[in-house]
């Protein structure tokens, strides 16, 4: 039992360590950890279920500080509560290089951060990921095994970003019960009062899309703790306003935005030191608050030992399976099953849109992988991201393994991330390639956190037709590619289309995006290789007989293009090689000797792509051809698209013998 | 006075020419003109100011079809009320290369579009921004000039979009009760029911954020026409939730999914015409029915002459000061101003960071350029985009020029681009660069439309320090240069950054984007030039002593790190030059001639910019040197990272000297 003074004092603890950590940084958020240290000590220290000692027990509860900027109040609960990553020292260090304690929580840099934040929005929609996760193992694996609670802590900004409506609209949907929204109602954001900003009423906001929704006084923590109590038992999820003082215990600037986002000063951090009655140095946390933090996360221990049993108790094949798929690993069997049904195509030779293919490899992938959560954003048609395995999940059932994500691209994708962050899912979710920019902020942080998000990217260029410039990506694969640590796939047949998706999967460090064409392409790779060669990035699909005048690089649709230039070339005189290029991320992992001898020593480059030049020169030099795009598409039928702009076997050939007259 | 019939042949007509044009073009949307014909009917017949004759004219009410796959509903009610390039022969070449009538509505392509549309949710949030216009011109020009309506038909697919949350809690906010949105209630998305993926109760949500609500049968003529009155008097923006039947006629698909994005087919269509006691052919519209049609359009002409008159007894100055702003012109005096600022800055050669520079530059502008507003999202002390003359815009009080626009990227970017459309204003509006994602969709689109939306985006590499690399753009630069028909500005000094404004308010045919610095940086152009060198996208800043050896060039931040390379290799017998590239775009857009001349012919080119390559080939070629960035950021102090990353004058000349030993 926690008496009030001994929590005032927890508390303090953390809005010390973080006044401190930000004073000695001389850059930091003061003020949201000083506001919200009340309500994350009734949550740390009543609630949630969690081990220091075990950071990635599989069944903790997840705590995500959606506010990222108050990173201090979750590197000071983790520092507290006995994380041995989370010393006194990276507190000391906060935001300076190689510290586990950067601006913002990073994933990966500490045990105990589950996501990485700050770009406002983004922790509140992963935790929809996370809270599906979590019902969806749940429903394969059973009480026993999975059974937590997804919290968050999100602010004003949050809220306000549109990203978050997309999130609550989704969660209040499925009914996602064990996520409880934490608002940190502290009536501030940079530029003032909220009031200069918005006039919502976030709890009237929420119950419209189907929450549960509570007021509480953020400094009062048996309120609090009833609050959160009640929340756990309601059949939605809920909401929690929680009526905070930003900067708490600053004499001058509670309350005001400019505790928010600098340090608070010598002066103002001893007038908090007198008010809050915490007589101790910096970084100094009195052995008494230490211990109480302690025993907390000691008790953590308890609950996972429980579960451990359980676990332990288990039947062998399925803790085999759990663990299987928290780790991330695929199933065994998964190459050989890719690598038969690449020798199928290779036979069969089918025609049919790289998007079809994706469905045609999903259908063999989803089979042997249960891991896979399938969907897309209102066109599940159109991204054929659907297989017979992947029955819908509802709202109170989640056997299923497809989510109707809804008219949602950034939610969807940030969800997403949650998922994969949480574990023992693979998801992967479609919409057009254009709308990808709707996404674009979320996919950015699937790549900086390295997680396995499969972005399905359909209608990859002018080839949408009839849709026009809107729907028309021109220069998104291009800034796709721009994204560090983003693999773009854009396969040129139905064997590249599976050996993306085996890539994709492989890659447990790395997002993916596959960029899948609306029409109809035909099989190249009709000699069936056991290598797979698109994770290569790019290898010589066609040789030239003697010696390359000319090699043509191309992706996706446009590879055959490139070959059909090429027949014309070698028709006249002009040997050419054609060179696939599925990935230029792969491509440019591959090394030295691979690379060049891949490039090749022709005289003339030049590549063909639907999409603008950007990034191309990298390949065939900035003296290289470039058939493609050079500004926005049209509305027109696909054929007259690809006339109008140029992109055609016979523009290849005339831009490769013009070149060849002028040398 | 239209009677029932009457109201139902015309209601028809327009799902006659959708059906037909879309059966005709083998593609297209028929569900949603044919739903939601009865609704533009009346909103067309009864309340809409417009004149066909005058499609321009600056008092019209406007009309945003933010549900933009319903194109041929717009370009129906265009040909009926008689818009002269809206001919039959458009509607027949829907969807066909360089008609008019593109697959989702285009603006600039026909008059009587508002804005191009397609991508969900981005019309209602223009409109915002259109309704924010009307009342900010309203306030200086009195309701005589200034005083009308912005309606807006959106379904479910944009109010799923997070951004349309952004929108609606500002327009709610600021209390637009001048915006009225009806919503096309049909409760289908393209992957079928809405009860598949939404559970939203639409109208508590709006209410929730201060809207008036109503709720109407959209086939109900009365009912409509009753609540589009109640809607235009209230003091908030109204929400008409209007219950219609998607592809309303169509014997078999009506209310399913299937009405939605094809054709129907001619079986389905002849049930239709059955059904609908439609006897007449495709494309043909009875003379009764297309002359009650084009007497709204006449009618319109009355209300326009009116106007006329109330402008022609205005003083003379307020008409030119009108017509100028309607047009988009700035002020007499504009480039004086500046060549007088930009004289003084080469003499006071401010050492403050560039975005202090833009807000420097911008307290000349705003004080000679009353047209533009302002606003930051939720930034603005980091911005500086608010000068001593941008009071606040508040509800109920538009005489201000700055916009709180709140933690809402996405909502501010497309109501920035309604305020362009609008006309009479322009908008300019900052966040972090790295947000720029958040907000990209809009960006893109203020590209395809053409239009003059100004982008502030400060922080614009890890020169942003300790926030980290959420927070750090790394590859923003590059992949907004990406985008067609958008100027990149990023300014290397006060002189610069000035120059940079004048390029973007000059561009009216072309949004910019300035990425500027949150840290300091000297000034560069202490020698005053008449001509803005900025324009050019490159210049000479530094000759080399003799022939140069090498040639540096760098962007922003970057060109002073470039300067002390060329004293670096001077000294070390390296004669150096140094071009700074403040605009790729602008860059491209020179003659050959110059463009070679400033790129130069020493063996050695380097280019020196915070961010990712990816653009550089261009300029120096796939052979070119390039110090910058190839991964994420880090959280640091910027020094640290500059260090660490190997951005420093110091790397320049190795990599200088190392190419020099090698060659």
């Amino acid at each position: 039992m926690i008496t009030r003074e001994q929590h005032d004092r927890m508390a303090n603890a953390i809005r010390f360590l973080s006044m401190d950590a930000v004073e000695k940084a001389n850059s930091g958020h003061p003020g949201l950890p000083m506001g919200a240290a009340d309500i994350a000590t009734v949550l740390f220290s009543k609630f949630l279920s969690f081990d220091p000692k075990a950071p990635h027990w599989a069944d903790r509860d997840r705590f995500v500080l959606s506010a990222g900027h108050g990173s201090m109040l979750l590197y000071s609960l983790l520092y507290l509560t006995g994380y041995e990553d989370m010393t006194i020292d990276e507190i000391k260090n906060f935001r300076q290089l190689g510290a586990k304690t950067a601006g913002h929580p990073e994933w990966g840099h500490a045990t105990g951060i589950e996501t990485t934040t700050g770009p406002l929005g983004q922790g509140i929609a992963n935790a929809v990921g996370m809270a599906m996760a979590e019902r969806i193992l749940n429903a394969r694996f059973g009480d026993d095994l999975v059974n937590h609670y997804t919290y968050v802590l999100a602010g004003d900004g949050c809220l306000m970003e549109g990203i978050s409506q997309e999130a609550i609209t989704l969660a209040g949907h499925l009914r996602l019960n064990k996520l409880i929204v934490i608002w940190d109602d502290n009536n501030i954001s940079i530029d003032g009062a909220i009031s200069l900003t918005d006039s919502t009423d976030q709890r009237a906001r929420f119950a419209a899309s189907g929450w549960n929704t509570l007021s509480v006084d953020g400094h009062d923590p048996e309120a609090i703790a009833t609050a959160i109590q009640t929340a756990k038992k309601s059949s939605r999820p809920t909401l929690i306003a929680a009526k905070t003082t930003i900067g708490f215990g600053a004499p001058t600037r509670a309350g005001s935005n400019k505790a928010h986002g600098s340090p608070l000063g010598a002066e103002e951090i001893a007038g908090a030191r007198a008010q809050l009655n915490w007589e101790y140095a910096p970084f100094e946390i009195p052995s008494d608050i230490l211990d109480a933090w302690r025993s907390i996360g000691a008790r953590g221990a308890e609950k996972r030992a429980a579960w451990e049993d359980r676990f332990a108790a288990a039947d062998a094949e399925i803790r085999a399976e759990f663990e299987r798929r928290m780790r991330g690993d695929l199933p065994e069997g998964f190459d050989a099953a890719i690598e038969a049904y690449k020798q199928q195509l290779s036979a069969d030779k089918p025609k049919v849109a790289t998007r079809k293919s994706s469905e045609m490899a999903l259908e063999v992938i989803n089979g042997i992988v249960p891991d896979t959560i399938g969907g897309s954003a209102d066109l599940t048609g159109s991204n054929n991201t659907k297989t017979s395995q992947t029955g819908p999940i509802k709202a109170g059932d989640f056997n299923g393994r497809y989510v109707y994500w809804g008219i949602r691209e950034h939610g969807m994708a940030a969800a997403m991330n949650g998922m994969a962050l949480h574990g023992g899912v693979i998801p992967y979710g479609g919409t057009f390639l254009t709308f990808s920019d709707y996404a674009r902020p979320a996919m950015r942080l699937a790549s900086l956190m390295g997680i396995r998000s499969i972005f399905v990217m359909t209608h990859d260029s002018i080839g949408l037709g009839e849709d026009g410039p809107t729907h028309q990506p021109v220069e998104h694969v291009a800034v796709l590619r721009a994204i560090p640590n983003h693999i773009v796939l854009r396969p040129a047949d139905a064997v590249e289309a599976v050996e993306a998706w085996q890539v994709a999967l492989k890659s447990t460090r790395t997002p993916s995006t596959l960029a899948l064409t609306r029409q109809n392409l035909p099989t190249l790779r009709t000699e069936h290789t056991a290598e797979n060669l698109t994770a290569r990035g790019a290898y010589e699909l066609a040789g030239a007989e003697g010696e390359a005048k000319a090699t043509i690089f191309a992706s996706g649709s446009e590879v055959e293009i490139a070959l059909a230039a090429k027949v014309e070339l070698d028709k006249r005189g002009i040997p050419a090689r054609v060179v696939s290029v599925p990935s230029f991320e792969l491509f440019f992992e591959q090394d030295e000797a691979y690379r060049s001898a891949t490039i090749g020593n022709a005289p003339i480059k030049i590549a063909v792509e639907a999409g603008i030049r950007l990034g191309w020169d990298a390949i065939i030099g900035s003296d290289g051809l470039f058939v493609g795009m050079s500004g926005f598409g049209a509305s027109a039928p696909i054929d007259a698209l690809y006339k109008h702009f140029g992109i055609t076997a016979e523009a290849v050939v005339d831009a490769v013998e013009g070149r060849l007259n002028k040398v």
